[in-house]
């Protein structure tokens, strides 16, 4: 028996989940929060039990050690060496990293320069590599990229209409992202439509606070809504997705606020999207709420929202001709329910149709009628156990 | 009888063409090039002859001057005043212009005044607009918006998602391009399917050096995707399209030749698409004959090109939960056999198949085989012809 942890690193950040594998079991979960900062919140979930403290967290290094310790205080584990491997979620893998890899070598020093493709993640998904490192140096240690399931996508895809210099120079290319999200329920959608993966065509829309949608060909990426980086795509809860590149030079000439394209690209990061337009929040449930109350900038948000969403279904259509099912998971794809219904009355031309007996809150699988030509599904994500599954893998 | 002219002023070049109306008659036809600088060309088509002239032409006033000269000089008219009407095309409209207009009052200040909509184009169209005023200042003169007809898109569709005040206070939106195109061929393929405009769904490709596609809900531009400016949308000539943002700020740090985002969007609008890819041309028919030659660039920027006008396809598709046909026009789209062709192939499962025999050089009308449930149009389009109409419909 081994236990492996899945750990999801941000700037400030340590998301975990301890798994028994090849079980699949999970042991423990947690989240670390506030990291750096003071009155830093340490989770701990399990047997049906939350504890949580606050405390000051320096580091990643520290918060680690808060980890290992509360497993050992909470009885999860006895021993620091119980815990055989661990897995680390990389935002961005670039164009080196095909595929997950043991974290040897380079590998760590290749994730540090790749912070260019994300200077907010790469640096922070570094720092829990180190930090476990340190404090378990001899697990089994592997880096799970973001990007990896996309570098299946053709050169006239990834590439951009823009001199080819600035890819060969410069890496400027779609990475995309939310790799192993996208990669888990097309996996699990084979199995509802009880066909091999490598005969399907699923278009997996993963919207949380992050929006990505992935047009997914015989199990491999061909296109998916994030680029360069994550902002583009449809509207997101803070972030505006797509936009006509000439707004940012007619902004910075016109706004006094804006000086530079990174100011403006950090609006279009935190400011827009759903917050942008609502004024209310990025939250989904919020603007459900305004809508419900009527507010008009609620209901332009959403409207926009749901508009955007169809669109990038409409054309991953037409990327793989048809496909067998729609795929909504993360956290709006899979509780939002009236956005489902909304989005999908908008496509009944596609051939799809939702079941509203089965489109409610905690419902999972097939939400379609009977009749329904192509299956919309509701699939909870679980990146996680992916981390888990590749750390087992390649142990 | 009367005889009236459409004028399409650039910042170096005034096309035009003179029509005998109501017949639609076209009487003749010319383009003047160079404006402003040595060995501007005066080119004059008419009885089947084409005539030109090399000089050296100041401005706009004096290309007009020349061109009313040649009318009589060629005999098409016998005076200045036979003209008693002209219609200019005027790149942007704004929010003030939702239909053309006769030219009076605060009409010219207006359409000055939205040339930060337009900078390279707008005063452009003032200028031919001016210079017509000085010369005949007694025909009806009046205004048609490229951007007009795309004034019916609704809120969530034409708002960015990114915070309301850069609306309300600098008015970025969405205002599309290329109106009149999208207009009279979606008018010729009610005509084509038998149906009345108010009651069909068509998808408009334009697709001559700017790209742009409309989805045509019962006669009313529903979205369209030309943006803010004309760099949004599929890739063009020269213009990228849509990209990810986030990469002009990262290409402005990387790159020591791009110093603002004004120098990028520069390269997106002059420098990428099929010529950016391929480094061969701008051109279709080139980018065609280097895919012949097993040119790799080439092969990538087609498939590239092909790739963008089919996910804009699959979009307009949904948002118009299906479509009864999609047209095919301007330069590319009137005579790209092969690219019609291959957009068309990637998408039948849409329920679209051509027929090779009709798919042919010199062929307008419906391509598509008798089976085929979305009918695919080719349709000559004739902007010139919208804005005669619109000057004998308000004079």
């Amino acid at each position: 028996m081994s236990k492996t942890i899945a750990i999801n690193a941000g700037s400030s950040s340590l998301k975990w989940q301890l798994y028994k594998m090849p079980e699949e079991e999970v042991l423990a979960a947690g989240l670390i929060e506030r990291i750096g900062l003071k009155d830093s919140v340490s989770t701990v979930k399990f047997d049906g039990r939350k504890e949580e403290q606050v405390l000051d967290i320096e580091d990643h290094v520290q918060a680690v050690k808060i980890l290992l310790d509360d497993l050992i205080r909470f009885e999860i584990i006895a021993a620091y060496d119980e815990i055989t491997g661990v897995g680390h979620r990389v935002v961005a893998g670039g164009e080196i990293f095909k595929e997950s890899v043991l974290i040897e070598g380079d590998v760590l020093a290749q994730i540090e320069e790749l912070s260019a493709l994300a200077p907010l993640h790469n640096p922070a998904n570094a720092a829990g590599i180190r930090a476990f490192k340190e404090l378990l140096p001899d697990i089994t240690s592997v880096a799970v990229f973001d990007t990896a399931f996309h570098t299946t996508m053709n050169d006239y895809t990834y590439l951009y209409p823009i001199p080819r210099k600035y890819y060969t120079e410069h890496q400027v290319r779609k990475y995309g992202a939310h790799g192993t999200s996208h990669q888990y329920v097309a996996g699990e959608a084979a199995k509802l439509l009880g066909k091999p993966l490598d005969q399907i065509k699923v278009i997996t829309a993963h919207i949380g606070n992050g929006v990505s949608i992935t047009a997914n060909y015989h199990g491999e990426s061909k296109d998916t809504s994030m680029g360069f980086t994550p902002l583009a795509g449809p509207m997101m809860g803070t972030r505006s997705g797509d936009i006509d590149p000439a707004i940012i030079p007619y902004l910075i000439e016109h706004d006094p606020e804006l000086n530079d394209a990174a100011a403006v690209i950090n609006v279009l990061n935190k400011q827009s999207g759903l917050a942008g337009v609502s004024a209310i929040s990025s939250d989904m449930r919020d603007i459900l709420a305004g809508v419900e109350n009527g507010d008009e900038n609620a209901i332009v948000a959403y409207k926009m929202f749901i508009d955007r969403v169809q669109k990038y279904i409409g054309q991953y259509f037409a990327v793989l001709n048809g496909a067998d099912a729609l795929v909504f998971t993360a956290g709006i794809g899979e509780n939002a329910v009236a956005l489902r219904r909304d989005v999908v009355a908008g496509l009944s031309w596609f051939g799809m149709e939702i079941d509203p007996e089965k489109n409610v809150f905690g419902y999972t699988g097939d939400i379609t009628t009977a009749d329904s030509k192509v299956k919309v599904l509701v699939i909870p994500t679980d990146e996680e156990l992916v981390i888990a599954r590749d750390v087992e893998r390649l142990k």
